[in-house]
């Protein structure tokens, strides 16, 4: 179902130009199609296609932002198969995996034709002291220009989504730099964006080479920077991002809490905590690296949750029947492979899995890893989940607060002072009481503290940030 | 330290005419002072003045308004002890809970004093549609109006800071009625009121016999009718409010659901219980009137009960010691003893209190009194409380929504499920869990739902009832 | 296109009694349909059907809301036509603006599916003293339980979609009583509303004869009664309402200002004026009917709007090129013909129009009419507008306030201390500047203060009528 | 009325090391006093106490909170002729500046005693899809940590108060650097926020040398950066903040409109427009720089403008009678002086003033200005404007656009759409319509765009960027 080659989009049109990517099925590693490869000039046209989109895009009318964002919607059921296929290959995504990911995207889009029509101010009281008698306040929010923005692997199409489609809302063209490892989701939603009377440059797509992608960090023009993608990529970009503001959705090493009232729940967590580590081979920013679990639980938790490992189906994600998927690429998997090892040979044991068949690492429970391991300590972003016992509450929420990072943690209680005390406690970007750290509806906030980024998505939350605060005084005649 | 009489205020000013209302002292029922008595003349002037008032205090300054209850702010405090003794003496309320209530009108006083720079509106996208094509609407909100204020005798201070204080900070004039057993504490607020440069005509309080007060509830000229007392002449007011807007602060007969997972708490539970139930006799909206107790729990928590209501000391409000005083009048306290004697003979059991000594009712604790029966069923409004044993939680709940009136509930658990779901199933205004319903804070909304009443107060709650929405529509050039 | 009978819905269910309601085409008079009666029994059922649905209602997640308001909203697009036609035949409304009522229709539903996500809480801080240390607040709306709705002939669509949609949005139950004059619309919109999964007893729309109505108004188990009709029957029927919450939406006798610096935009403000006044022959609760002019243009702006009245093409309002249908029946016409008369009678001059033949009444413009003359004073609700010249702004906004009503006003200039002066003194719910007071954008707040009526509209302020505050207090262990 | 010496803050102790920076006198240049002078050791302890109060401050109670600010605004008042001077001497601010800086330090404190128990989140639905049935969210506001602020000489005291006091309010320890020339207002600061129970460590204000700053700036421990001062530092700040958030709030070249329709108004425009000049010798971020008037008004307003700019009275800030003193010091003036020079070189011509004694500069008007002349293209900072005649507003628009600032710009008219143009056009922070762009009240937004800045303050809007939010989702059972 993939085209035989994919243009890229430069202001809004396609261009197929000499230079290609090849993109592999990330199952099988035979290349299946190719992507147009955008040169240092087409980059540099395309920003300055968006700086001349930049007052035709402010003065779209926010309902004519919702019709393009509902032509999406449209579009984007109407594709939906073909997108999930697009997905299986390209990111080795089981099928029914690439399914749900589709309807987030829809989800998303929908979000934010909803917000196209919302986005407004407020009108202030200024009077709040003897010399400001006479003045009233009124607030707009303005778009804040031509955004920039750099999109990963693991989620092609909605992290994508959860960029795109807050700056059509916003008002505010875009170039984007898919991921070069899965160009062509985007792609098929350029297409779709190509159809819609968005005004010239308003919107680039363009999968680039690294040496060409400078631009999209660097150049003043650009007035934003949304990036989501590693820790050590992310940090560094924003030292280097100049005047713009900087959005930044990394990683995460993310936790769980299971407390000792939940003996009876026993099967319903290791279902969750079993989807929320293996699900999209753990490719996941909010993928359940650790497990704590109160002692007393400990046992019956693991025996559930090495049966739930071992249940998976591993294999062709095109098959319907696959559940665990590849790993975006050998190389991935070869080191978390090795992080493994390391992990091991320091004590740890692995309960299920550890094997390696090329980019296929097998679904892998851990116990025993000590905490300053990478395999504890770093983003594992892979099929691995580690176990870890602990006896006092306060101790588990300080394991948590321990770590480098700080995007989501979940916890498993009915204690409601203790689902209040982590709300107030956790250094994290959200608390999911109830359910793994691995939950994200597309409208709330999202984004982490600490080493895990800076600023929040979640289409509102995107749109204020690419948006900002206009005010207007009037001094009362 | 009471004067030897008191001037009603109409217009903002003092004024003594030869019709008096004698006021007893609750404890001895010894007149210990007077207040002046307006008649249909008088109520006339006030509301005519407060129409005229009406654009002088929509234009005066947020800061302005700021300044007049910040200046009632220091006086209070300055005056604390005074309004303590006061209300005393007025109400028969012990001097702690007489001091607890100044601490409150300071705080109601000192929030409006906040709110009165922040009553802001909104900037409205209006192109959701391409027939609002350059159209933007901009919301304000403005005074309704005069408005019409009738209080009751049980906390003749903060009930009525809970009308005045929202009304000076959304720049409305009114017309004050205290109730007639105790009018001397919104005299002395009045005075306050006088030293400020309000408008004239801004306010108005004005003790008034039954036989004159019809224009404070039928006059058109009056825009906001705000009542708290009693259920029955709640809603009659209702009927006759003409085009008014109406707020109804009713009573309850607020239950306490004490369940299974409290075992270790019970003492903490028992002082709560206690104080929510006989605090100030028991005559508050949210007293606690019945308590529902997990049966395994019941006969520790029924012990602990008994044991606190005996502690209580009974006796003059004014002896520091005192922590029971008379409830307001004879004829109230018997008509609670006769209820409790209709319960009796029905089979409930007394199981402390129940004797009477003039208005001084002893704090009485029952079991087994049937649902139907007026002393569950209806607004006890003295110290009294009954105790029932539940077995399943949802039975609880489904108890404590059987009943007529739905102010504020209290729960004392820890279970995160059961708190959500009491939220979401009690048809209450407020669920306060972890406490007794009684518990508010000047700044939360609160108002009941079914019989207890319609609207909400809260400084900022009771703002927004003051003032209307009006909205401004600009077409683009 | 019509149908030959149309059952009434009765617990989302069909049902055709014997009884029934002849519908007549209001240009030709001629029965063309019939529509079920709801007879006292009827009603009773509904209404209990309605309050066994409130359980089920509130429970309904909002995505099962959003569903359902979607539905309507494609069904009403694909069924565009004919109920542009049903419409255009039974309230004699020109086709163009039938199908404009329509696309207002599916605005409203599109707004409210929107909405039906939205309804939030807040999460608030009672730490404002320190006897509320260790307290938080979290609101919660919810739904006020089963609602009353009484609607007027000249929307039968859209007004009609502005209680229902938000109903269903918030989560309330309803029983709809439609005018019986304009039963039809209310009937294909109740037949989409069938087609959806609303819980049983969430929906009855009842014709219902005037003598077994008395439960819509009284019935205390419904929660909130929604009006839109005469000013008359709207203030009797809050004084009948018990301890409904009401809203009222009440008529009008909106003014419009055409200031002096409009010298060359009067051609336009001709247009919008002729729109404004005759739109649906006047019968809208924002028509224009009276016009202040700056003595300085008022000849010129008279003489183009002689001429715009003139150009009207009465007729049958279903021939494409009619622009002005009969009013909705022969009394109405013969009343406001009345009205032309009498104030002629005072010295009244008309400059266009006057004459009737059958429920037609020309574009009547005239001059001259007393302030105190039905015809100025009164709301007209017909294709009738007066004008008057003025001489100095402050006497413009003085008359637009002297009169009974104050729903909208309209004021053309482009002075920027006159439009925020107009805002601050205008007594209305909405100030339009550079247009009619007959513009309305479906999701702005909308309705009147003084005798225009009581609440707000436009689908966000309908919801939070239609639901309330619910505070969970915790107390932190 | 200076002390002799002052010690600088340490985690919320004074410390009197022996290292101290001299303080003049701005206009005499006399060394006046002493303060000490934090080296590198002092700035580490400083950071490591912050972060150490991170929790304690997080935990402080709002009211506590608030308590703290109403005792600074008490103390402020008590101390204010005292803070005045001090600004008088180090700044060279004339008396009555300076007592109005001391008027707007209190105004600002007071506006954040009142956000204190006012920073509250929400309770999100998060229905919107069937996949995320059962779940709901609620989001807190909560501190982000350690703050860095680093504050300029020109408003020594209420610019240091837009930062420590939404940090107190919002819960976050600070460390301070206030400018080495202007030191002496916030060691008084410093001193009255000793006598209050802040934690330990919750603030620090650190005189420092420049090589011991870069620890405020490079330290990952703190957690937000606020920086006013110079767009080039600032931008440079920002490269090298590392993960922290970053607020500047940098300079402007502020322009200022005077449309066609001002002819009556010219006497008033001219006295705001001479205020908005050389209020402070022109030493503030929104000082008016340049003025566009219309071709009609040009020599009207011209010819009073040169005239105000010659009745200010020069000299000794001390004196009551002085208008102009002194800028910060006599290589600024010189720096300003070159400028005027280079511009007269290339063609501008100087109206009054020009002339330079010491660092007294004259006030100065000039037209003919080239507008890519340092003069009219950079922040000139000092008592200096420029005229410049235009014929159609949207040339006067486009040359307020043109300039590499965007902080706030003001526009006299009373013509609506040309309001609401600029609005929608000026790419600003704020748009003072009526009024010079030098307005600002400190409760609203703030800030700049372009070169002008990131971030808004004014206290709600600083207490947002020194918070996040963290979400709770929880899992219905």
């Amino acid at each position: 179902m993939l085209a035989e080659r994919y243009p890229y989009y430069l202001a809004n049109r396609p261009r197929q130009p000499n230079a290609e990517l090849a993109v592999t099925d990330k199952y099988s590693g035979e290349v299946v199609t190719h992507v147009a490869l955008a040169d240092a000039g087409a980059v540099e046209e395309a920003i300055a296609a968006a700086v001349r989109a930049t007052g035709p895009m402010r003065r779209l009318a926010p309902y004519a932002r919702q019709e393009v964002l509902e032509h999406c919607v449209r579009r984007f059921r109407e594709r939906a198969e073909e997108l999930a296929f697009a997905l299986c290959v390209e990111a080795g995504k089981p099928l029914r995996d690439a399914r749900g990911e589709v309807t987030r995207l829809i989800d998303t889009f929908k979000a934010a034709a909803e917000e196209a029509v919302r986005i407004e101010g407020e009108v202030l009281n200024l009077e709040v002291s003897r010399r400001a008698a006479g003045y009233r306040g009124f607030t707009q929010r303005v778009p804040v220009g031509p955004c920039s923005f750099i999109t990963p692997f693991n989620f092609p199409l909605n992290l994508v989504a959860h960029k795109v489609a807050p700056a059509i809302a916003a008002g505010c063209p875009f170039v984007l730099k898919p991921s070069d490892r899965t160009p062509v989701s985007s792609m098929i939603l350029a297409e779709v964006l190509a159809e819609t009377n968005l005004p010239e440059g308003a919107f680039s797509v363009l999968p680039t080479r690294l040496e060409d992608v400078g631009p999209f960090i660097e150049d003043d023009r650009l007035k934003l920077l949304s990036f989501t993608g590693s820790e050590k990529v992310g940090w560094e970009l924003k030292a280097r991002a100049g005047r713009k503001k900087v959005v930044l959705e990394l990683g995460g090493n993310a936790a769980c809490v299971v407390d000792r009232d939940q003996g009876d729940r026993l099967d319903f967590i290791a279902d969750r905590v079993s989807h929320g580590a293996f699900f999209q081979a753990g490719q996941s920013c909010i993928s359940v690296q650790r497990v704590l679990v109160h002692e007393e639980l400990y046992d019956a938790l693991r025996e559930r949750l090495v049966a739930r490992a071992r249940a998976l189906r591993a294999g062709n994600p095109r098959d319907e029947a696959t559940t665990l998927g590849p790993m975006i690429d050998e190389p991935a998997a070869r080191r978390l492979e090795g992080w493994i090892q390391r992990a091991v040979e320091r004590g740890a044991r692995v309960l299920t899995g550890g094997g390696r068949r090329g980019a296929l690492l097998e679904a892998t429970v851990l116990e025993g890893v000590p905490a300053d391991e990478p395999l504890s300590a770093e983003e594992a972003f892979g099929p691995v989940v580690l176990l870890q016992p602990f006896r006092a509450f306060d101790e588990a929420l300080r394991v948590v607060n321990e770590g480098r990072y700080g995007l989501q943690a979940g916890l498993f209680t009915n204690d409601l002072s203790k689902a209040m005390r982590a709300w107030d406690e956790l250094e994290v970007g959200g608390v999911v009481v109830g359910d793994v750290p691995s939950f994200r509806v597309d409208t709330m906030p999202y984004g982490g503290v600490k080493g895990s980024g800076l600023g929040r998505e979640g289409v509102k939350y995107a749109i204020e940030d690419m948006t900002e605060l206009r005010l207007l005084v009037l001094r009362q005649e």
